[in-house]
């Protein structure tokens, strides 16, 4: 080693985040394309990207950052932010995400980087944190059940409608009712969705439902202005008259609100953002949806049971995967298949850590405060517009202009209704002082009130604004684990304990085909909670975002170059609700060329089942088109469905690279058939990640694609969300994009609803993905494809000797991914693709994806992060575990005991004195060199799936059968 | 659960901190004080503590502050220092600590929680990062054998220069050479130890070096003012003549010059700070000092190497840790007893995360901005004051004023001499436009000077400040470890595996009697690595400092009031540290008096090793008192030898409560008796835990106390290091303390030198203990002493009748901490204390304190922070282990062959199928409920330690020795 001599430029090393982003590097490179047979990586691509489709150029975007520098920049787009105190309410709050959690969850690799918990037995940690999530919702809502999230309150309420549709079969209205003092952001969603659903609305005062035929209702508890209403009467006469109702409810205020579900509501779902989790200029953070044990089996959305494994333990897992809409495809009335995991774990971890006793003090406390405040403005003549509260207040016949300004001078930001209302919500932040400044500015400051005063009095008359008939009768949070880990030593060991229950990617590759589990960079993390992004509201006015706008701004248009499309719209915080956009969007498009007739959409065989259940959501007809031999597009098919159905035809979904991880090579073939039979081209983005630098979906014949930022572009999967799923447009589908209520986007048709709760979705995540394109820069980006193209080829030769591999491109290669049919391996030998999945775990690995797209399938995709060491080590796995299955073959081992069959091992069976297995412990749990220096343990054995279904409890279960000794 | 009536005031709950802090609450505190027959906490603390000398009253200190509410006053505390470009250089540069490691080391629980590495087999983790920090110092050095680190670079320093007076027999001299261009700090803090040492100094330019007789010597590589000369002459014309050699040297610079160990040097010391550790005001980091192998036993500090355990695996330990200075006591010349091991660990894996390439990248960048800054200058007609150069330059002849009315306005720091001459150093963090700003404010804007074109100059001429003789020849940090974990993803994988390797706060409870683990709370952590208090340099200008400034002083006000003394010092950097300032200080104020012939200094036999190592490091002769059989220092003896010395007697150094865990009723007749004999009272600090809120060192008798901020105050042991030991002095002993060289102490005699590098020690971590006390206030602070003393005679209560409790108070109480004695169970049954430690493991515990201050014994101190739970479990697997002994004893197992001294069990054991001991393995391994439930894996067997001295391998091994199968 001697002075690097190199020109001063490249000591600098502003590109030095490739080297550690990309797995493979130098001399490891070299020997994977010897190993292909490849000469360099440019032949690789050669042979691998259709040459009618390659960019041909490096993308256009400014020199790399280093991490340094990308986090300086960041900051001071941060800076531009102004972080005042927040008033407006309407579903956002400011909150006290207590910083144990903070730093062990919310910014530990360890949560999230982990994957959804389809591997139940390497997932016990965060299920459990969703069963807490759960729990706590059940209890606060009263409910039976609680799914394990969905995405916002918005969009939980529009699931409501459908599931009231759904559910109620015997009604026969096609409206429902919503009432009037929803948060417009959730009126605007359901009205999105309605719409497309082919639902009338009717928005009228609650007191009105009786009024009308319908459905299904939706209520909100506190209403929009604050008002708390006993909704007991509504809700018992609308199930008298067959409908049924979901009550959107206030997480908070529930702590002090008689439950819904003592009121016999069908459905009650909100928002938990504010039970820790910052508002994030508008996410991400985790809605809820309970129900009735009798909907159990109709929930949309992930729901955690119990069950057990095959030593008789309880394991958790999620129950009804089967419904997942992979399986459904069009038949399926929600595209739901993103969670937000991280950030119910979190909610849960909040309710866990203050317990009923904690939350009681809070809830109490921003009660307290709003019932003060009442008193001193009405003592001083201000009018209410209503006599109830909990934390929220509407002043009538104030001056609005005048209180502004001096909430300026204060730095706070109230709410301004269009008639000259002003309203505040109080929050877990709010102090005694904060409530003498809001005296100050709403009644001047000789307004001569002491809080402390009007806290006498309060307690002294008993005041409250919630009425009798509303207040909680009953205990929640009972169960053992709210009352365990209220110190901060107990609770950071909790969440140890759990989090090295599960394995995640900061244990090893998770090689799963479609999901892109690469390397989250902690730079990229580091951004999301400084105050000046997590502590927004997402509907501050425009002044106090700058630095956000500027920064979504600027990854719109990087994401322009990456796909050659004209305009971004980053509302949809999913890649589900990316395609229902980006589906309406193209509906909208042609409903304004006079086209709204067109309604079929082509979809390949091959499709993630999301595709079929979005076009359904978009109220399209699904046509399937087949896939030939080789898995791909069959174009004779294509083209005599095109012809069949060319006055009604909508639109094409395409995956590319296809599901079955080719680049096809007649894309732009297929393009141009659509277009010339007038329909659009949906280009789902799930394999982005194989094209960026190289091509462009934009440029061979996409009209629009959504992106999953939480795949190719590095925000991570958080256990089972939170995602994004922005999409790319041409221009003429622009003005069809997602608009919003209460913040109207520049260039976007103003009739066009919402399909989120906030403008820019799940805001506070985005400054990741900007990031790791500002570190990467053009040559980085396009390398780390060609590295995630090499990587999947040196998976398929090392492999294709010991397992077929199904689908490969024109001269023998893969694109990002490959998949290992297992199949006729299962014929032979009895041993399925599951059993391989878990005896992976023995080794140390998550499994590949599973019968997807393919059943009894393997989809491996092992990303540009993961280097030749850890890939070598995944092959190594896969090779001896095809060893096993020969020994089974050969019948050296018993088809129903052997350590495929048996796999996962767990601590269990190794200490169990009574082994009978006809191999050893060793080979059982310690199959591999790399395992004994670094065994991860699943937690549980097999988990039986069945039993789980068939029994279905979806809350916690005793402490005992924990099985933890912690009672 | 209903409305929380309180009033607004308690729901603001601003001492929620307390409940999280605190372990056991409610319910579990009265089913303790059941237990021990105690009505409540008062009548319990009656009983424990001596009337005499009880406080009587709540501490005056300001209403506790919420978490919120206290990182929000340190935030503002935080903005009134600025951070400005710093190239004051002078030992401390700014760096980039790679995020990877910010997150999951620094910021990480599972790192800074856990305890010095004395139990190997649950540490094998932050071995590993130690011996590479040693392995990379050895590297980069050339030497043969490094420490696993000192305190600072300056005590590094003074510790070579007492190893040359120890290891250099022949030598008749008690003069030190130093050079004149080492840091001023330095050569400060040397100065202080030298004295006390009874040492002269010479100082004097380098080439000088041969006209002194001494018996060692220190030079700087580079040397203060930058200049890069050949010491190769020097040292081996020093050699010939007898005269032992040190260099202090650059740990950046060294990757680019010639390794002194190639020159021959004896010894080579230096700060590791550069290698991503954060300047922080001072600290900590980690300094290094690497010998040769001729010196490997004299080394002082920590050394890792390299063992086996029982089955023969490779397993990393503290190497010759007998010599730790609880051993040596009153011979020891170094009361070392704290290493830096998180910041060590930090300096390693920056090293690894790096590897040779990139630090060679990151340190020619360096050289190359500073050879394009001197050519610059050079060529503007600046002078410089030396022809040499790595990244440091001092210019002469320059008008400083202007210079620095310049730098201001462009808001960066240089280093202003003297003389006039103005210097700065470049660092990591310098780019092409920070060098094009130092054009700018050096030459004034107008000098058209291109960065760019003196750059193609520089290469194209060959230009370097490193003169041929001085370059480095040979490769560094070749090993495996430094170059497989270059990608982010290995690396974080490679950082967790380490950190579940090791049994921290994160796991379980730490019963180490005198260490105080309690609760590091996160919120305490948060403020460390916020920029404002992270990039700061210790010797920047006041002005910009305000904010550390002003936490300082609350913390010094806060410990005033809780020790009862009037002044804290704030500089010293350990426990140790603070005895050695506090004794100095007393010698300092008796000379003053014109008594500076007392010089002896009275030690109870029970005392902390560390007294009379401190005591013989000021000069002071040690007598020890004896202890009664109650374990009481023996007043008798006491006034024996205080009459027989009364002529020579400087102080008597005391702990309080005992090291035995006992308040002993005559403390305040001891203090009494030997002021009444003319000495001073010391007394050690190690167990204010158990006094704070209840009673004050300063109020019953001391006159000086050192404060382990690390115990009592809540700053984590890292792992082994940092540590805190501020002292506390009454008035006449303030103006004795430690001054600074470089920035001069209000208060404080000018003739006081230096104890740390920098002015206020470690200053970057007391955030964390001015967080403490501010959330737990008056009230917190006594109820956490008196929970401390409740959990521990709550463990005594339930292990006592299983083990003898060794000694008690007055009224059958123990303070904070129980010592079980197990000498009468191992003459029955030949199981150890040892034996139970490393069974304890198999439990999932840490060992409580082994064989101090008692052979034969553990020492056990849960702290207030463990819950009734954790308590419990704790105590129960003690009983368990009392059962297991018993089963020996009665012959139910072979005395060589039982689950004792077999322990620890790892999965190496569990997987073997020849298991053929006389107890099952889920006895072995998973003896509880609990542990079945979350088992805790020691990484290796039994440590052999014999064997670890006998071979002594300080340096990695080869990879496949770590059996981790990672080639």
């Amino acid at each position: 080693m001697a002075f690097d001599n190199r020109r001063l430029a490249d000591l600098a090393a502003h590109d030095a985040f490739l080297q550690r982003h990309n797995g493979p590097a130098g001399a490891d490179v070299d020997g994977m394309l010897t190993t292909l047979g490849m000469e360099n990586l440019p032949s690789m691509i050669e042979a691998t990207v259709p040459a009618g489709i390659r960019l041909g150029r490096e993308l256009d975007l400014d020199p790399p950052k280093s991490e340094a520098e990308a986090l300086d920049y960041l900051q001071r787009l941060a800076r531009q932010n102004r972080v005042v105190k927040s008033y407006i309410g309407q579903g956002y709050y400011d909150t006290h995400l207590p910083t144990v959690i903070q730093r062990n969850v919310l910014e530990n690799p360890g949560w999230y980087t982990a994957y959804t918990p389809y591997q139940p037995e390497i997932s016990q940690g965060r299920l459990e944190g969703l069963l807490n999530f759960q729990q706590m919702v059940m209890d606060l809502t009263g409910m039976e059940l609680a799914n394990a999230s969905l995405l916002d309150e918005a969009t939980a309420a529009a699931e409501a409608m459908a599931l009231c549709k759904r559910a109620n079969k015997k009604a026969k209205s096609d409206t429902f009712f919503v009432a009037e003092d929803v948060f417009p952001q959730t009126l605007d969603v359901v009205r999105t969705r309605a719409a497309w659903f082919g639902f009338e609305l009717v928005v009228a005062p609650a007191e009105e439902l009786a009024d009308h035929e319908v459905f299904g209702a939706l209520l909100q508890y506190p209403g929009d202005s604050g008002q708390v209403r006993d909704l007991a009467p509504l809700v018992t006469a609308a199930r008298e008259r067959g409908v049924m109702t979901c009550v959107v409810a206030d997480i908070m205020g529930l702590v002090l609100l008689k439950e819904p579900g003592a009121i016999g509501a069908d459905m009650v779902v909100g928002s938990s953002q504010r039970f820790g989790v910052p508002m994030g200029y508008g996410g991400p953070h985790a809605a809820f949806f309970a129900t009735t044990d009798k909907l159990k089996r109709s929930i949309p959305g992930r729901i955690i049971g119990v069950s057990r494994d095959s030593r008789g333990n309880t394991a958790l897992r999620m129950a009804m995967q089967t419904r997942e809409q992979h399986i459904r495809r069009e038949k399926a009335t929600s595209n739901i298949c993103t969670a937000q995991a991280l950030l119910a774990n979190i909610a849960g971890f909040y309710a866990v850590y203050h317990g009923a006793k904690g939350l009681t003090t809070i809830a109490s406390r921003i009660h307290r405060l709003t019932t003060i405040l009442a008193e001193g403005l009405k003592a001083k003549g201000i009018s209410l517009a209503h006599d109830s509260w909990f934390d929220t207040l509407r002043l009538t016949g104030v001056d609005a202009g005048k209180l502004h300004g001096r909430a300026m001078t204060h730095d706070l930001n109230l709410r301004y209704f269009a008639n000259g209302d002003v309203g505040l919500s109080l929050d877990e932040t709010t102090t005694a002082h904060d409530v003498d400044v809001l005296f100050d500015v709403l009644l001047g400051e000789e307004h001569g009130l002491s809080v402390r005063e009007l806290d006498d009095r309060v307690l002294a008359e008993g005041l409250t604004g919630i009425p009798a008939a509303c207040r909680r009768q009953s205990d929640f949070l009972t169960h053992p684990t709210f009352r365990r880990y209220q110190s901060e030593t107990e609770m950071l060991r909790y969440l140890k304990r759990l989090e090295n229950k599960d394995l995640s990617l900061a244990h090893a590759m998770i090689p799963l085909g479609s999901c892109t589990m690469k390397l989250n960079a902690t730079s990229e993390m580091i951004p999301i909670t400084w105050p000046e992004f997590a502590r927004i509201h997402p509907f501050a006015p425009r002044d106090q975002v700058a630095g956000y706008r500027q920064m979504i701004d600027e990854l719109a248009a990087f994401l322009v170059e990456v796909t050659g499309y004209d305009h971004i719209s980053m509302q949809p915080n999913s890649g589900a609700q990316g395609e229902y956009a980006g589906l309406v969007a193209i509906r909208r498009y042609q409903a304004a060329q006079g086209e709204g007739h067109r309604d079929v959409c082509l979809i390949p065989s091959s499709a993630h089942g999301t595709n079929p259940a979005s076009a359904a959501m978009a109220r399209m007809k699904v046509v399937v088109v087949e896939c030939d031999s080789d898995g791909n597009i069959d174009l004779e098919d294509l083209r005599a469905k095109a012809e069949q159905h060319r006055d009604a035809l909508s639109a094409i979904m395409i995956t590319y690279p296809s599901t079955h991880g080719v680049f096809e090579e007649s894309v732009r073939e297929v393009c141009d058939l659509v277009h010339a039979h007038g329909g659009q081209v949906y280009i789902d983005g799930a394999n982005m990640n194989a094209q960026v630098g190289l091509t462009r979906p934009g440029d061979f014949g996409g009209d629009v694609s959504h992106l999953n930022l939480h795949k190719t572009f590095c925000i991570p999967h958080g256990g089972g969300g939170p995602g994004m799923g922005p999409i790319g447009v041409k221009a003429h589908l622009a003005p069809f994009v997602s608009n919003h209520v209460v913040t109207p986007l520049d260039g976007v048709e103003a009739s066009c609803g919402a399909v989120s709760a906030a403008p820019f979705g799940s805001a506070s995540i985005l400054p990741i993905s900007w990031a790791y394109i500002k570190m990467m820069g053009a040559r980085g980006l396009r390398e780390a494809t060609e590295l995630a193209i090499l990587n999947a080829n040196y998976v398929a030769a090392r492999l294709e000797r010991h397992y077929p591999v199904l689908y490969k491109g024109r001269n023998g290669t893969v694109a990002h991914e490959c998949i290992i049919d297992i199949r006729p391996l299962k014929a032979e030998s009895g041993i399925s693709e599951e059993d391989i999945a878990k005896r992976l775990m023995d080794y140390g690995f998550h499994a590949p994806t599973m019968s997807f797209p393919v059943p009894g399938t393997l989809m491996i995709e092992p990303t540009e992060s993961e280097s030749r060491y850890e890939i070598d080590r995944f092959c190594d796995a896969m090779i001896a575990i095809r060893e096993e299955i020969a020994s089974v073959q050969r019948g050296d081992w018993p088809a129903d005991d052997n350590p495929l069959v048996n796999a996962p091992h767990t601590m269990a069976d190794l200490m169990d004195d009574a082994w009978e297995r006809p191999y050893s412990r060793e080979l059982g749990a310690f199959p591999s060199e790399a395992v004994k220096a670094a065994k991860y343990w699943p937690a549980v054995n097999r988990v039986d799936n069945v039993f789980g279904d068939r029994q279905l409890i979806c809350s916690c279960p005793s402490i005992d059968e924990y099985r933890d000794g912690t009672t």
